[in-house]
Parts: C-alpha cells; structure tokens; sequence
C-alpha cells in the first residue's frame, strides 16, 4: 500500500481530470476535486471526492486552504478547446494563464512539492520538425491555446526555478477514450447519429495528427517524474494518422456509410497545425510508452459515445 | 521625403520609446504616443509628439480611436524589468501580456498594417546555445517577464498567422545610451554618485552581458523588416562583456577608484542570466549591425547620467 496523501485536482469533474480522480481514489488517496464545471460533468465527479465548487479565476476567492496539506498538485482546469480563441480573445489568458498563476500561488503558499500540469502539443506551434521533440526550436505561437499553455508552462518553471516546487509538464497530443467530450471524434459520430449518410469535415482530411487514449494519459501522469525541478515531457501515441484514417474507422464503428464532404484547406481552422506528432522518446526512457493504438482508442471513443448518447445533445459551450 | 504616415508609439514616454518618437518626429511623421507615466517621463516626451495618456489595462478605454488611421504601431509599452517578478506576480500579466492583446485588437479594429514589437533576449531564459539564435531550443522560462514576454509574442503571431496585421518583433539585449533610466549602470552610477569610496555589486560580477546602444535599437526598429507576417530578430552587440568590465569602464568614466564587493552567487538574481549573448546574424544579414561597441554605449550612458543627476534621484519605482 502506497502512503496515502492528499492530493488535489483542479478540473477533476473534467474528461481526463476525472479519469485521473478515479485512479488516485483506487489508489487509497484522500482526492480533492476544484472544478466550476464550465466544461466539467457532475456525472464524471467521483463521489469519494472532495468537491471545491470554485472558479479558479474568481479573485475573492483564497485557494490556499483547498491546497493546504497537500504535497501533490495536479493542475487540469483549463480551456482545452484551440478553436474560437480569436471570437473570445481573454479565455485563454484567463482560464490557462491567471488561473495557473494563482494555482501556483497558493500552492507556495500551502507548501506543495509536486505540480502536474496537463500542457499541450499546441506549444510547439506549426513545428517544423517530425516527430516534435522537447527541444524543438523555439516556436511560433498560432493560436491564443498555445500561447497560453506556452505561458502557463512558464510560470510554473519560473515558481520551480525559485525552488518553491517541482513540475512535471505534460504536452499532450489530442486525448480520446472514456468519457471523451470535445473535438473531431465527438463532431464526427454526433453528425453521424443525427443523419447517417452525410459527414462533413473541416479541412481537406489530409491532416495528421497523432493521438492517445486516456488510459494511457493518467499512467503517464501518475508515474513518469524526472530529476530536474522543471521537468517537461511530450506524450502522444508513438505514430500517426490522418483525418481521413479516422473517418474510415468511425464510420466503421458505427457500421454507416456516409457521403463525407472535405473542406479544401489543409488545415481545419486557422491555428490547427496539419501535422501533429510528438516525439515520445524522452517519456520511453522514463518508461512510458501508449499502450493503445489509435485506432483501438478512436474504436473505442466511439463504442463510449454510443453508449452515452447524451453527451452528443450536450452543447459545444466553447463556440 | 518618405511619405508621412500616422504612427502610434505605446510607451511613447520611456527609454527607448521617447529616442524612437524623436527620430520619427525628424522623419517628418505624425506620431502619436501611448503613456501612462508608470515608468516613462514628461521630461522625454517630445513635443512635437500627441499624447494619449491613457493605461494599456483599463478596460474602460476603448483604443481603437488613438490606432484608427495609423499604418504603423510600435509597441513599447512595457514592464521592463525582470527582477521583483515574483513580489508583484501581476504585473508582468497585467502590463505585458494583457496590454499586449488589447493593442493588438486595437490594431485590429482600426485596421492597422505593420506591429513592430519590443520583445527581449530574456525569452530565452537560460539559454544553452550561445550566442543564441532566434532558433534556439524551446525555452524553460525562468522570470515571469520571460513568460510574459514571449506571450505577448506568442499573442502577436496568432493575428499574425490570422493575417490581420504584420509583426516584426525585436529580442533586445539589455539597452544603454540616452535617457536610461534603469538597470546595472544606472544603479553603479546612483551607487558612486553618493559615496566614490563604494560599490557593491549583485552577483560575483563573472555574469557574461551583451548589451546594445539605444541609437542602434532605434535604427533596427525603424529599418528591419523581414518577408513572413511575422519575423523575429535578435537585436544585441556582436560581442559582450562581465560585469567587472563594465564596473572598470564606469569607474573609469567617472574617475573613482572604489572599493568593490562581489556577491557569490553566479546571478545576480533569480531569474537572472548569467550568461546573455545572442546571435544577431540574422539581423546582419538584413543589413543591420550595431555601431556602437560596449565600452562605448556605456561610457556614454555614464556622461548622460552624470548630465542628468536628477535620473540618480528617481526612485526605482517597480521594487
């Protein structure tokens, strides 16, 4: 048995942050859960965790106290989306760069060692370099998301560069699997439950893009730790796909055949990257490495879906 | 005679600000300036300038009448010191990143062409590669004003890569020259001013600095240009030198002989570089080199203080 600490999550009613709550209680943790539900589900809420109804960003609120004798910190709340960062120009500073800042405030404050933070591949901007590592060359922000988890990162290394505590930084690729809510899987099966025969898909379907399942995600979270005070590692599968790969597998999954309609730019919108796959090495030495394939998980996400139908009536807020 | 354009300078009133307006003024333009004299002076506006006095961060002024019209924004407006980061964790969001965006939808709204942008060396953080080249490894931040200028950075691409408006930003090593009004040289100089016989230096004076003259940042500033929407250049003497270099050159500028003491730390503050050189071979190739060497951009900011002793008596408000 593991020495049972507190630990808190913030965004723990969300997509991973729940998937990761339920394991830390498996675990024998004694779990507090900062969530607004902006994005977060009630349903996803462990109900063996502590639940700190909070906006992160809400100033007369003092965090401190939530963090208070805790030694690990899992920093989630965020907004996940890199769409519509140009119709909403403060969400992204608000809800990835202040809510980070005061996070790590109270944290000081409270005394915490460990800070895991859920960061992006969006950082590396459009890379010109495939597989994307660690030490990519500095890159060229093209959406506000990127910009802000690049910021979040870099107030977290500059709370550890003053020894005040350890970080252990995440940069995702998408993330799919149990209780997947947002992004093209969930866009293309709600489409295809509404009307079976049409399918329409932003950009040319040429983008590549890699992925990862949940299950691996909260592995890496919970385990891969390095020697440095600031520590970053890149996760994501070991390859890639296309979209239109992942359009052949859901339409398989859900046993349709659909007139699918590609848009003409190679890009979806504006600030999405076409290629996006991560170079997984540093996390391997570590002895990380996805167990799951991107088409299991994409299969997957989609058997997840069809299982909770309600989550495809739940509105996109983020638009 | 190039054609007159409306141009706005934010931060119209400071260092380096207040030497760009008066070059454009010259240049025969309509300049108008931004300032809130946080940090910048009366004594430095130029007259022939209009002023705005106006917070970058009230969200109660609307921006967009003082940019509608202008073909040009230079961006200036700034915290510019990486020290105190961490007594006011604010005010780098607040005044670098958040002032940032607002001017950037100003642009937007009025239809602004070119941003040219005052970003600094220190988004680097503790760069391995020396000189450092704009393509250096992704940086692990350690000041907040590192972060938050490579945000305001990163803010700036994303309407960049949105093609609404061009960017050429500006990594500056420190600046020297006339009307500086805050780092090293300055505080040696307040230091000997009040007693010849003694100067204690932060850090054990082995920090390695590039520096660069005020004359040669405005000539950047006003010349370089790249092709990309947005294009980034290093901006720095081709060389540089130690804090004992530059304690022998001001001693010697003002004819003192004190006694000096060291620190030990290898950095005079956390989140300082102990090691600050960039590679401006970019901006060479652009047809730009600094004129001016070390020695003398520091021997002539030691004359300019010691013509304006009334700059020794301002106290440095951002501690």
């Amino acid at each position: 048995m593991n020495e049972v600490k507190k630990i808190v999550v913030t965004g723990g009613a969300g997509f991973i942050g729940s998937n990761l709550v339920d394991a830390l209680l498996v675990q024998g943790h004694e779990v507090h859960v900062i969530d607004n539900f902006s994005t977060g589900r009630r349903e996803f809420l462990n109900s063996g965790a502590e639940l700190h109804e909070v906006d992160l960003c809400d100033e007369s609120v003092d965090l401190t106290s939530v963090f208070q004798g805790s030694q690990e910190v899992y920093h989630l709340a965020a907004n996940a989306d890199v769409r519509f960062g140009m119709t909403d120009t403060r969400r992204d500073i608000n809800q990835n760069v202040i809510a980070t800042l005061r996070v790590a405030q109270a944290c000081a404050t409270a005394g915490v060692e460990d800070v895991i933070f859920s960061s992006t591949g969006a950082v590396y901007g459009d890379s010109v370099e495939h597989p994307t590592p660690e030490t990519a060359q500095f890159p060229i922000q093209t959406s506000l998301y990127g910009m802000s988890k690049t910021a979040a990162e870099g107030i977290l290394s500059t709370f550890a560069a003053n020894e005040i505590f350890r970080v252990s930084a995440f940069r995702f690729v998408s993330v799919l699997g149990h209780r997947y809510m947002h992004g093209h899987a969930i866009d293309f099966v709600r489409q295809l439950h509404q009307d079976p025969e049409a399918l329409t898909v932003l950009g040319d379907g040429t983008q590549r893009k890699s992925y990862m399942d949940v299950s691996d995600c909260i592995r890496a979270l919970l385990t891969l730790r390095g020697k440095e005070t600031f520590e970053v590692f890149n996760l994501g599968a070991s390859d890639y796909c296309t979209v239109r790969d992942s359009v052949a597998w859901i339409t398989e999954a859900m046993g349709v055949e659909p007139k699918v309609s590609y848009g003409e730019e190679k890009r979806g919108w504006v600030g999405d990257n076409p290629f996006t796959w991560l170079d997984v090495s540093k996390a391997a030495e570590h002895g990380w490495a996805a167990g799951k394939s991107i088409p299991d998980s994409v299969k997957g996400t989609v058997a997840w879906l069809l299982e909770n139908t309600w989550a495809l009536g739940i509105q996109d807020l983020r638009k």
